[in-house]
Formats: structure tokens, sequence, C-alpha cells
């Protein structure tokens, strides 16, 4: 019986978690990057300006990562989650510029037992990132795995 | 006219390209982790050695992160890229492990004009990251925009 907070019993469907906010800055837009996405747009201001993107943007990649973040902090490091077999689906649907700040806002779309193990459940979720605007800049949707509160170490 | 290398007609269904290969140390999974996904099995031997991962391995967006390096290297950046909307799937397949050799193969699925704008198409790709077995650890589809060779600066 583990003293997590998060196990597969917690999560239920049409529930919302709040996952908290995420200041973007210039530094961290470039630095991701330069590391993995050496495209002019997420580099230089100017580049990012002459682009469709309208500004300093990050990578798609980045905001992925940062709302990774934002899960890990608000529940899933303190829970039972086994991981999860991939995405489902990315939509880039807006720009994340230089000094946004973005909120993450999680939705339980369905749970379900596994058939073959019964210490483990599925938890399908959809994440909105939105920025200060209030406007949806990406939607992801994916199915991670937990333990069972009575399975968990 | 653009003298990039790769603009919307050089990409055709079935083509395959080589994205080059990726060494993955545990240093780099540390400090990609220690940002943005700090689960215990991204961040310590130990505690991957006692996961279903078997070992110090890569967040999953780390490996999407790579792919996107190499994408970058091949190709992308001496493109017309117009960036991509989303992501259609990532599956994770394997675990990426500390001292794997990833090695990133592009797979043109589909190719196709855009409606609205004559001088953009489409371009549907799958990419499959292998390691130094032969086992393909991840795969992900997509669509970017790429303009075409006229009518790219």
């Amino acid at each position: 019986m583990t003293t997590k907070k998060w196990a597969f019993e917690n999560f239920q469907e049409g529930m919302t978690l709040d996952l908290g906010e995420k200041h973007v800055t210039a530094e961290e837009i470039i630095e991701f990057a330069s590391e993995f996405d050496a495209q002019p747009m997420h580099l230089d201001e100017q580049a990012g300006k002459a682009s469709i993107l309208g500004g300093l943007a990050a990578s798609g990649w980045h905001s992925c990562a940062m709302l990774m973040r934002l899960m890990c902090d608000a529940f899933l490091l303190d829970s039972t989650s086994q991981g999860a077999p991939g995405i489902d689906y990315v939509r880039w649907m807006r720009p994340v510029l230089a000094g946004d700040t973005l909120r993450g806002t999680m939705t339980v779309l369905a749970t379900r037992l596994s058939n073959s193990r019964p210490d483990l459940g599925f938890v399908t979720v959809r994440h909105d990132l939105t920025n200060q605007n209030g406007d949806v800049v990406m939607q992801c949707k994916h199915t991670g795995m937990f333990l069972k509160r009575e399975a968990a170490a």
C-alpha cells in the first residue's frame, strides 16, 4: 500500500487537474533550440518576427517538455506512474513566444484496468496548454499506466 | 527560387532518408530529466534498473528532442520548412538507455499541395529511431509544411 498521493484509483473520467504555470523566457527558448531544434525562428527574435510564428518562439518539442515538467510537479512525481507507451497526438495550435506564461490543464478522458495485469490500470488524458491571453497553444493526448494503490510500494 | 537543398518538390512518396546517428550519454539523460522529467528512472542508474526500463533511461520527450536534432542536421536546416502543426503519434517501443547509439530513418508516406496556398505543400513522414542492436525504440508520424522551390527565398 503506497503513501503516494496519486494511484490508479484517484483518476476518474471527467475530472480536471490544474497543472500550474510556467513562464517562458527567451533564454530558455534559445537554450533548448540550440541543442535540439536550431531553426532560426527558435533562436533569434528578428528571424521569429519574419516567420509565421511572429516572434522568438519555442520549439514545439520544448512546449512538450515544459508540459511534462508541469505534469511532474503537479502530480506525477507523487504517483504510482509506470510510464506511458506513447502519445496519441500533439497539436501545436498557436506560437509559444518569449515572455508567455503557460498554464497546463489535464482532463481525464477514460480509465480502465489492465486485462493482463490486475495491479495496473490505464488513464487516458488530454492536456491543454493555455497562454496568458486564454488562448490554447497546445493540446496533446496520451495514456499513462498507474499501479493500483494496494499494489504499489 | 531558393538555393536550399530541400524544397517541397524533393520529397516523394516512398523515399527514405538516413538521419544519421546520435550517441546517448548518461550525463545527457540526467540533464534533460533534471529540467523536464525528474522521474527516478531518468535520473539514477539503480532506480532505472529497478524499473521496467531496466537501466538509466532517457525521458520519452528527450528521445523526441534527439530525433528533432537528427532531422535538423540531416535536412531541415537546409530546407524550405514552414514548420508542422503537430504530431500524429509517438510510440515509445523500447527503452533508450545510457550508452545507446540511435539511428534515425525518415520515410515519406505522402505528399500533397495545399489547396489554399499554391506556394506550399504538405509532406507526411514516419520517423524510426533504431538502437545499435537494430531494435526500433521509437516511431513517430507527422506532417510538415514546405515551400515549393520557386516560392522560397
